[in-house]
């Protein structure tokens, strides 16, 4: 059942939790297109942050934005083999660029005589139609390397849709890059990968895993993919940004070759990589609760609310001076090098008490009170999001500097427990007895570090009987002893080292 | 024919030089989807300066981003009537989701078992899905005004595109408000028309008349439309964006209603407004000339190339720690609020000639040059790219600022002259034949404000005859007579003030 807040409590039921969360905290809403959401203002505020942060490290690593079409034609997708069979089930496929009216002269129907000659398909990825167009770019080792990142909305025809996890359209970032080595692909891929490592961990606070996904894992056209794993609080991993090594493939099947500095012609390397509106659902399932929305503060909308109480105007004459002076000074400080983001909560119709929950559900990391007695007795109550826990602070020149240091301890606070979390699921499993107890029914242990024969029918198997994926082959394992070879938790077949294996989302 | 550097000159063929000079500059460059353009990466900088400008105006006026579906309901379409009747014909229909193998085992074909119950339309723009919307949002008084913004790529089936100018799909922002009253949404739109006319003016150094649209050119669907217009240089006017009064057509349309303060049932009063990439069109058209790409200062990716010559590794090694010492001590000015954008062109392959033909095509503002010559002096040679005028500046420490005030100089006389072009290029008309003879055959004569006697028929006529179109009824006559009642242009019936005609693009 709802709390008062009209979100279902974690431990009763996570998924219906989520969605209250969602909705209640004005993040998303459904919209009336199937599978399609709309991001509310609070949400794409949370959005807007974390373009700005992964923008800033997608440039100081050499990458520059460009924008293709949203179109593609059919003929592009069917160019390269594996990536059709990925996307083609899915997508959106625009057959005519005319309505007219019904024979009935009531409402609207496709003009017939309007047919597309070729079918355009909406975007799912933009591989094909990037290089088409990089064909054309690139002559020369000169013109290498290419690293550019369009920031855009793309549709995939999802068929069980949930907000920001798993919706028909989302918004995302993806970059595509050329190269004249293989090497050279596979450091950017690295790059990357770590700057998504960076970007979830420093800014969302969420620890990850980083991997090579699996063949049955890999993304439709790649030579491998490199991925970052999170943990959700129900103790299912989800994906949360993929960087992929796509050798020559996109070069063959579009002709993209250059002349080498000793004059041969060479197909190009490739690699593309990619972070969604997905991030804003593992934020909410790494950190939330049953308050609501519990955001690390370098990416929260309002860092900071300030809450001048009084039940009549004489006494908000008091009260409102005093929370603008320390809105402000809080604005005068660059915490994590911009100014701290403050509101003023001066709506007199909602109770104090309403509005400490109306924060603490919309995720406003600190919650500055002021009432007329605080201020009779010079000083302000300081709440802070993560713990509740609540402090007596004097209205002094230090408080701006104490509240900004109350953001930097939760914002640590967060990541720890975080990693402590995951730390505590994450298990070392060598019996497939033991494995199988462990994703038995509905059960998600979190991550199951296990044995595995390297085969597709393994991976394949084990996934049918328990529904738990290969989340990832850890870049450096999590433990020393993961490295070490051992024997296939389902087969006994020799396994070179463990992997991690989890139900995801 | 086109020069070296691949532009046809403007007093050649005006249409042309804008083509080369678009892709040459490396701004756009054309899709292999029909009518939708790729934006380089150099014309995606200029867009994202453009973005960040605006949105930044558009919070400062109370305003958030939030994100709506790219789909439209083909039956939201049908709702309001003269909406639809501007859109339908041009409009990208999503038919089907999903392709299967061909008959033949080869290629992909549209999967008839996927065909959508109801077909989606690829947004033209987005009254009617975020109206939708709106109606679930808005219950009360309180939750009034709603001051929405998003920035969002459309799609509009032109038959006939030019890159930046009219493209099927663009980039744009649309804001969507909702208000409890006329007169608050009459508010809106010219706090908005005035957002529109200071970005144009102070950051593009366009100058725009703002003015009314006829009822023939207003936005299908508003009750009024305003709009900004700018004059290019082949003397053609080009709306450079509207801002529109919808009254309360997409509420009666979906239905969307308040309870007032005083507890009355009302429906809620609309505005929408947009600009789109086609400002980078508006642009080019303003200022750049035969050598490529002019930019004003505060909207150029590049303000200030530094150029180090030498002809050998000793020289550079004397001319290049001198340039990057100078790139430092620009990026360290806060010029317009932000560090000066500065690259240092270390490219060895290419000759100095090369370099300065290259920076200007791609309108660096500012272009310093330091050779072995000039160190010696200790001096450098500053040269401006709208003028054309080279400096001899002490290599000092004064030399940043007097860079920056070079920037401050530019950005001033642009727009002091695309002024005085405006009003060389604007005469008042006021016999029939006069009037066709300025507009006949291709000739375009800028703007001509004449008498009008406030019917479509008229307009039509005349639009017929010579190809003008009225371009705005301006809020402030141009000149006080314009004021003055008359006598129709064409008709000779009364007309109660002057209005704006030209050909446009």
């Amino acid at each position: 059942m709802a709390n008062n807040l009209g979100i279902t409590p974690r431990s009763e039921n996570y998924s219906e939790w989520y969605n209250d969360l969602v909705l209640k905290a004005d993040l998303a809403d459904h919209s009336a297109v199937r599978g399609c959401m709309v991001i509310k203002p609070h949400g794409y505020a949370l959005w807007e942050l974390m373009q700005r942060a992964l923008d800033d490290m997608f440039k100081a690593t050499g990458h520059v934005n460009a924008y293709f079409p949203l179109f593609i034609p059919k003929s592009f997708f069917e160019r390269e083999a594996e990536h059709v069979e990925g996307f083609a089930k899915e997508c959106a496929v625009v057959t005519h660029h005319r309505l007219k009216p019904g024979p009935d002269g009531k409402g609207l129907i496709v003009d017939p005589d309007a047919k597309l000659e070729e079918e355009l398909i909406v975007r799912p990825t933009s591989e094909t139609v990037i290089w088409n167009t990089y064909s054309k770019w690139i002559q020369s080792y000169r013109d290498l390397p290419l690293l550019i990142n369009q920031w855009a909305n793309v549709v995939r025809w999802e068929m069980r849709t949930r907000l920001f996890l798993r919706t028909a359209e989302f918004l995302w970032q993806e970059g595509h890059t050329a190269h004249a080595t293989y090497d050279e692909a596979e450091e950017e891929a690295m790059t990357i990968l770590n700057v998504y490592r960076r970007f979830a961990e420093e800014w969302m606070a969420v620890p990850v895993l980083t991997g090579l996904k699996s063949e049955g894992e890999k993304f439709a056209g790649a030579d491998h993919t490199y991925c970052i794993e999170a943990l959700t609080q129900d103790l299912r991993a989800i994906q949360a940004g993929t960087s992929h090594h796509l050798g020559q493939n996109f070069a063959k099947a579009f002709g993209t070759q250059f002349q080498s500095k000793e004059g041969k012609l060479e197909y190009v390397y490739a690699t593309s990589w990619g972070v969604s509106t997905r991030l804003i659902g593992a934020l909410i399932m790494a950190h939330s609760d049953d308050k609501g929305f519990l955001c690390p503060p370098r990416l929260a909308p309002v860092q900071v609310a300030v809450l001048p109480l009084g039940k009549d105007d004489a006494t908000r004459g008091l009260t409102y001076p005093v929370a603008d002076r320390i809105a402000d000074s809080l604005r005068a400080i660059a915490w994590n090098g911009v100014p701290i983001r403050v509101k003023v909560d001066k709506r007199e119709k909602e109770s104090p008490g309403f509005k400490y929950n109306d924060w603490e559900l919309h995720g406003a990391c600190v919650r500055v009170e002021l009432g007329p007695r605080d201020l009779e007795a010079g000083h302000c109550v300081v709440a802070r999001r993560d713990t509740g826990d609540k402090l007596t602070l004097p209205l002094d020149e230090a408080l701006a500097g104490e509240v900004a240091a109350l953001l930097s301890a939760q914002q640590t606070a967060l990541y720890d427990k975080a990693l402590a979390d995951r730390e505590a699921h994450t298990v070392r499993v060598d019996t497939w007895e033991e494995f199988q107890k462990l994703f038995e029914g509905e059960n998600a242990p979190g991550f199951v570090v296990a044995h595995w024969d390297g085969t597709q029918a393994t991976a394949d198997r084990i996934s049918e009987v328990t529904k738990a994926t290969i989340r990832c082959i850890p870049l450096t394992p999590l433990h020393p002893d993961d490295a070490r070879p051992g024997a296939c938790v389902l087969t006994g077949n020799p396994s070179p080292q463990r992997v991690v294996f989890a139900k995801a989302y």
